[in-house]
């Protein structure tokens, strides 16, 4: 089958064998496989993961010992548990110790024909969820983390900084429970794509100004964000930082502790949350995101094009011509 | 009046002007003073504070329009909020943007004869109370702090890193709520002093160890006390941060956000509290932690022992002959 793999450097091969499915797995057929930043920290060395890339896609279950999952358009949770440890039986598996997360820890990822999944970790996409839609639901879920970390009232002001992908799914998951969200960025035509709602867009060239945000979304993923994040943030105000790859910067934290802030990291959500925000908000305008479509043989333009500034999602496309 | 002051270099000073007494405000005649951290990066240049030293004292009222404070001995809270903001109302003055603080910020401290504070900061300390004990309510209460910043059930493990007072009087105050506490640090005769009710005392020599605890404070003041921290918490563990020299070292949060942890920042805390703590644990050997007591006119030497690795608190005394 084809995949795109990092084992040193990034490369599309076009014969590599299929996977094994365990028992009580899927093999699913993967229809579209977004491009994600841990993908590409990936290439750079991040986690130090080798094998076959991606953890966000939607695709349909082709072997199965559960027939009723047969031919079924899914998409999966990336984090696979032990099943046995208490963060497994808390339904945390993405806090498991010893979990393999799909395409960045031990396990095969899904920007391939076909990759492999516990049937647990798989959820049907309704039929009228478009394929550009449900390849979101990943980062969208994570987005959705934020609502069960924190919990609000509806009068918070919050305000996210960052306009790409993450930011922007944010800021529109935080519009659904909170009237006053300004969503902060440098690139003008991204921050139009984010307009929804009453979602507020700030184009910021100098300081924002402003040291009153009961919420602050870190999703720049740079050092220089989280301390802009702790001036605008109000005393025993939360900060959510939603990047793994905060730079290692020198940051002064003292501002934590003399305004007594809180800092709550927040990665993989639950698929349930995204899947229901995706019931309940047909018109989030998902698409939007998508910047570019390219077939998986093109992986490598694709990655390229992933890492330019004005970029928001690029997707990887199976469906074509093998 | 004798005075320590910080005006560019650190000096004691004989003849200093008394401090005028706003309306409502009472005149204290300071009995004893702590040396805190925070005195000693003051005199390193921090906050750019520039003036009379000193937060943490126990004193008597001398002059003040409420007949009935006169003569009583006194604590008092360090912050002076403006009295008409937001976190005024809702008794945060210590998070006020304009506020002032004892010693700290745009009004002298308490290394004096004489202080002044307004009469609503003031706490008369109970007669049962030692004055050794008293002088550090306002340390107990930053402790105290964390527990009003976390909702606590009581079968939490918690740790503490570092044996300095902070951490200490943190480790006793947790030990008040929960059965497993330990106190980790370099110095076996502090951790010795430290041994109070169920509290265990690691020294560290090699790592610690163990990545399952639920709540961490970190109170070494060090980017190595942060990265301990953030391994030794547990997913979606808490971390309290309770000193405000963290240094600028080059951090990496990604563990925050991969193990979605929470930084809590935790600086001042009411008096109130602190008061409390000391009425209802009279067995807490808060003496334990004075390393030595000097005459406030060796305020030098008395600074000079302060930043020893082996000392805990260190006294100004102000009863002696002027």
């Amino acid at each position: 089958m084809r995949v795109v793999i990092f084992d040193g450097r990034l490369r599309f091969i076009e014969r590599f064998p299929e996977p094994e499915i365990p028992s009580n797995w899927a093999l699913i057929r993967v229809l579209k496989a977004g491009i994600c930043k841990t993908d590409i920290e990936i290439t750079k060395g991040y986690k130090n993961f080798k094998g076959v890339l991606g953890h966000e896609f939607v695709g349909v279950v082709e072997q199965c010992h559960d027939p009723r999952w047969v031919q079924k358009r899914v998409v999966g949770e990336i984090n696979v548990g032990c099943g046995t440890c208490e963060q497994c039986a808390n339904e945390l598996e993405r806090h498991c110790p010893q979990r393999r997360v799909l395409g960045i820890l031990n396990l095969n990822g899904c920007m391939a024909d076909y990759c492999v999944l516990p049937i647990p970790n798989l959820h049907v996409v309704p039929v009228s969820t478009a394929d550009y839609r449900a390849v979101l639901v990943e980062p969208l879920s994570a987005a959705c983390e934020i609502l069960e970390q924190i919990e609000l009232i509806g009068s918070e002001q919050a305000v996210v900084l960052g306009d790409g992908r993450v930011g922007i799914l944010c800021a529109w998951v935080l519009s659904t429970v909170l009237s006053d969200v300004t969503l902060v960025g440098h690139h003008p035509e991204k921050l139009e794509k984010a307009g929804w709602r009453t979602l507020k867009t700030v184009q910021v060239t100098t300081n924002r100004g402003g040291h009153d945000a009961d919420i602050v979304v870190e999703a720049t993923g740079t050092g220089r964000g989280l301390v802009d994040a702790m001036s605008i943030c109000r005393p025993r105000g939360k900060i959510v930082l939603k990047s793994t790859v905060v730079s290692k910067s020198k940051i002064n934290l003292s501002s934590i502790v003399v305004n007594e802030q809180t800092i709550i990291g927040s990665r993989c959500g639950r698929f349930k949350a995204g899947l229901g925000m995706l019931e309940a908000y047909p018109d989030m305008p998902l698409e939007r995101l998508i910047s570019a479509d390219y077939p998986i043989a093109q992986a490598l333009e694709a990655f390229e094009q992933a890492t330019q500034p004005d970029t928001l999602k690029i997707v990887l496309d199976m469906t074509g011509e093998k």
